[in-house]
């Protein structure tokens, strides 16, 4: 077991009753919200947004929803802080609903199938409606930030909202480069960071700074909340990366999986291209076929991949805990931010 | 010439005037809030909003803008309740980043080669692109309301953005109703109204209610003003559907401009299959040929489904033009608001 491995199991408990108590709550409050968009004659509507949110249709429940990290993240970021998660709420369901937007939209972008196991929005009511049910969910994320007026003052909630649309910005650029790379075979390492940066890290670092600014500490603290989330988002990504092609999915049986299969620029990809070695001429090849997956993920091992990729998720990892540290995270919620922060980046699937 | 043909002839040329000093101050706004998508790597995902907006490429230009009709009458709707035109700019550039953002989407749902003669473009970059350009500008329209805080105070920000975002979730559930009515042929005039008071009128309604929040009127007024915006938006909308059987285009030569052949849910076609009589019974054999347009356009005629759009279009403009003179307009804006409203509901093409 690595290093963050060994912390992870340290810090077990207390997010576990933490999450006890704060996961039915976001939930309650994103059905609230998702509510919205129902009406006379919208019934149809609504089911599509409460069946990718996981709580209607075939499949629905736990496994369906996803596992609400962002809010999860951002109320105990908000207790940590010093704040009260329940003043936090409407941002939360904010960053969640934005979340399921790109979800909704990345799937038609990505002409995929399936997500989380179940039949995606367009594949069930064609991408005209998915693409409009996508807009929907947009824009219930927009009126879900701005009722932090309710919990906290006027000048918090915009400063919030400014917070939050120049993130919704980042992510549609994260999202141009990430689909901009798919037809290019001349990319290498540095191509990464820009389009990660905003398409994972940007919402998971503004998660901690909302948190942080419900709970009213000065900008600095603020400043280093939002560093630990971006430094977060980054390990979470590359983890996200490495499970992509040696994780259980991707290597046994599903290798539908695998990102190889996909051709999906991922750090470990994009440094075996760097490299320009055997792996680097056979993706440049052409398609990889499911046959090839096992050996061309060995391969990609051999020639430095894996172990690089691990060295930067655990290299992201102590930078985020360094932002934490410094941003002085208090009592038992500071404890499990710490302990979020390594499950996300420790986990095997 | 009709009643609202007279009235516009009546108030040409402040409309014109005033114009002359807004729209170039619309467009630069707007040129600087779609410049904030642009950055490193980013220089194609500005060039598809710069081109959609018809500043670039191919057929750029002052036709390929769009008449820029909803951020105009923003403008001298806040002048008109006597405001400052200058102070409601960022909203103006809100209002059509949004309905700009709707076009792009529009655009892919309805699987449309073609917009303001244009290529359309998801037909220009591909749906993947297209769907996450029209993300970017969504995006943009929300920093742009929040931007009111330079110009007005916090607190009007805040409700700005309120009415705005409750609009885009209309927005979507209007487009809901629109695609969902595409393959019914149950349908009646009852249908039309919850879809075109959230597709059309909702916009229209919020511009008028944003330029009076901005100058600060009673919130009385400020509710005659949404309400002319509102039944001004349904004459809109109702003569966008007579010109869409009966206009010049529709008839004449380009009949792909005709709603009869690509199966639009109109006022008149839904007055048509109401009466259950000749022209429903041939709409309900299938799709209507190039060929048939014409005679059709005149056996609807016949049914009497142009003079009732007609009516309702008059009907409509009395009752904006009615709201209009409860909300108490003021000056020469007050006069060329009355002149937009009949401009808008009395044209052509």
């Amino acid at each position: 077991m690595n290093l963050t491995g060994l912390l992870c199991k340290k810090y077990e408990m207390t997010l576990s009753s933490l999450s006890l108590i704060l996961l039915p709550a976001i939930e309650d409050a994103l059905r609230a919200a998702v509510a919205d968009a129902d009406g006379d004659r919208l019934g149809e509507l609504y089911t599509m947004l409460a069946y990718h949110m996981g709580w209607q249709g075939e499949g629905s429940g736990p496994k369906a929803t996803g596992k609400r990290i962002r809010p999860l993240l951002l109320l105990i970021n908000c207790e940590a802080a010093g704040g009260s998660w329940q003043a936090a709420l409407p941002a939360a369901v904010a960053v969640e609903l934005v979340h399921n937007f790109s979800l909704i939209h990345d799937d038609i972008e990505d002409d995929s199938p399936l997500r989380r196991g179940r039949t995606t929005v367009w594949k069930k009511w064609g991408v005209a409606q998915a693409l409009n049910a996508g807009d929907a969910m947009f824009a219930l994320a927009h009126l879900a930030i701005l009722r932090l007026e309710a919990t906290t003052s006027v000048a918090t909630t915009l400063k919030a909202a400014n917070i939050l649309e120049e993130t919704c910005l980042k992510l549609t650029q994260g999202q141009y480069l990430d689909i901009s790379y798919e037809n290019r075979g001349d990319l290498t390492l540095e191509a990464y960071w820009p389009m990660v940066s905003r398409k994972t890290a940007a919402l998971l670092s503004t998660c901690s700074e909302l948190g942080a600014l419900v709970a009213g500490v000065s900008e600095a603290r603020q400043s280093c909340f939002s560093q630990f989330g971006h430094s977060l988002g980054l390990a979470f990504q590359a983890q996200d990366d490495l499970l992509g092609v040696w994780g259980d999915a991707a290597l046994t049986g599903k290798s539908a999986e695998s990102d190889l299969l996909t051709g999906k620029k991922s750090l470990p990809v994009l440094y075996g291209l760097g490299l320009d070695g055997l792996f680097a001429r056979r993706w440049r090849e052409g398609l990889v076929l499911a046959e090839e997956v096992a050996d061309l993920a060995r391969l990609l091992e051999a020639e430095g991949a894996r172990g690089y990729t691990q060295e930067t998720v655990d290299h992201l990892t102590r930078q985020a805990l360094e932002y934490l540290d410094e941003a002085g995270p208090q009592g038992e919620a500071g404890e499990a931010l710490r302990e979020l922060a390594l499950m996300l980046v420790n986990r095997k699937g």
